[in-house]
């Protein structure tokens, strides 16, 4: 992996993300990177990266990202739909997680999330839909302040 | 949760699904079910069941269930596309996963995997898509004797 | 085709909707039924039934069944995603569509077409996901009275 | 529109293809371009571009596009699944469509299309998932010759 710093995540330790245990390297309504070296936990019984891996990781990048995004408008996102496409078994090494927002709309975002492996080979993409909706009184931080 | 008894699945533990730590109920290639009780390692920071949840969860039934149906003729199953929607958040309790074959083709098979909660009511669903490829020597075993 | 009657809809003439010439059997907010002769303009250049005309069919009778189940409280749907795979290539005769809400929140509704040949085949499945917003003044009436 | 002339494209006439009735600007296993002007025949009642529109729009353009790129290897494209995201409702007007791979591989090709206006905006998006499979004896050749 690269010297890139990442950014400190301490809210996720006992989630679903902090299991995953991605690295947070840039996070914005444009753009999210992150990156992964592949563990036990990431994988299924065949020793492959779990479909699952990049669906759940894809879910947490544009959710939070787009937490980011509308935050100052009072609005939160919430996940709609997810299409995944596995394109390639990864094994071991690092994953490369890059997000970019396609469309982003008073009431929906859209962003599409690439995952690739050290060879820059792209082995898994996602198509993350949210819902923007007016936040609750006094919720909640953005992961990363905007 | 019902007393139906769960069906032993060791072979997971250490895996993504060991995370997620349903339990299995029934699987073949006619039929899938399982269950689960909310606890922390699959929700989102939020204290809702994370969106990555259903999809991983989803994945792992529809591949292992693949698996079971195609082993006698020789071949396997491999993860194409995971497409889930969220309909309804949930924080707590059992969640209800049920899942059936839409196609049973020479290449490929598609399953609908719906999750309910305690009342019923439909939470999430998803749709996968897996590639049926020739096993390789000696490989894999099913998840479930069928 | 069997003598079921179908619903006369003459709004459609001009459109792509009238383009594909399917007949309606049953329209409301709980199910929609249609089905179609195979033709020329539902074809591609190979003789086999067009993808995009499973998507295009799908598309309108989810729209409009939503329209039709959310009238009465002052609402219209807009499609907001349609996810069609494609199992079994048809080249002539009867398509039949049998489509169900799977979700109907206040904000959204989801719907499952599929598409059965003569023999009661699955050839395709949508999966339509349509927003829920205020109808503007005096518009608009549903394709069917409910 | 632009000064930009269209290949032309005869066989698609009396398919669903010569209904949308829109120009090839570009067209080869790296990328395609098309474009239309809006008419009756690709509207839905309500006087918008009708989703379908888009869904078969870039279902052509994949498998076309695909048809050309492993043609030269033997082999034929089917579609496997189209999912588009309608962004932004269109009633006039050009709109354009920009395609290219996002994955490539033995038994698959993954497609993404983008349609904008003429402002540029993205009003909708297609992910074209299709297999690739041996062609038969004699057939069948590519809508351009690469």
């Amino acid at each position: 992996m690269s010297d890139e710093q990442p950014i400190p995540i301490p809210d996720l330790a006992s989630t679903l993300d902090g299991v995953i245990g991605f690295e947070l390297l840039e996070m914005s309504g444009d753009r999210v990177r992150a990156r992964l070296e592949v563990h036990d936990r990431v994988r299924q019984r065949f020793g492959v990266v779990h479909g699952g891996t990049y669906c759940a990781w894809a879910e947490v990048l544009a959710s939070e990202a787009t937490v980011c995004g509308v935050a100052r408008r009072g609005s939160i996102a919430m996940g709609v739909s997810n299409a995944t496409h596995f394109l390639r078994p990864v094994q071991d090494g690092v994953l490369h997680a890059d997000g970019r927002p396609r469309h982003r709309g008073r009431s929906s975002w859209v962003w599409d999330i690439d995952f690739t492996d050290a060879g820059g080979r792209l082995c898994s993409t996602s198509r993350v839909t949210l819902a923007i909706v007016k936040a609750p009184e006094g919720g909640p931080r953005p992961l990363v302040a905007e």
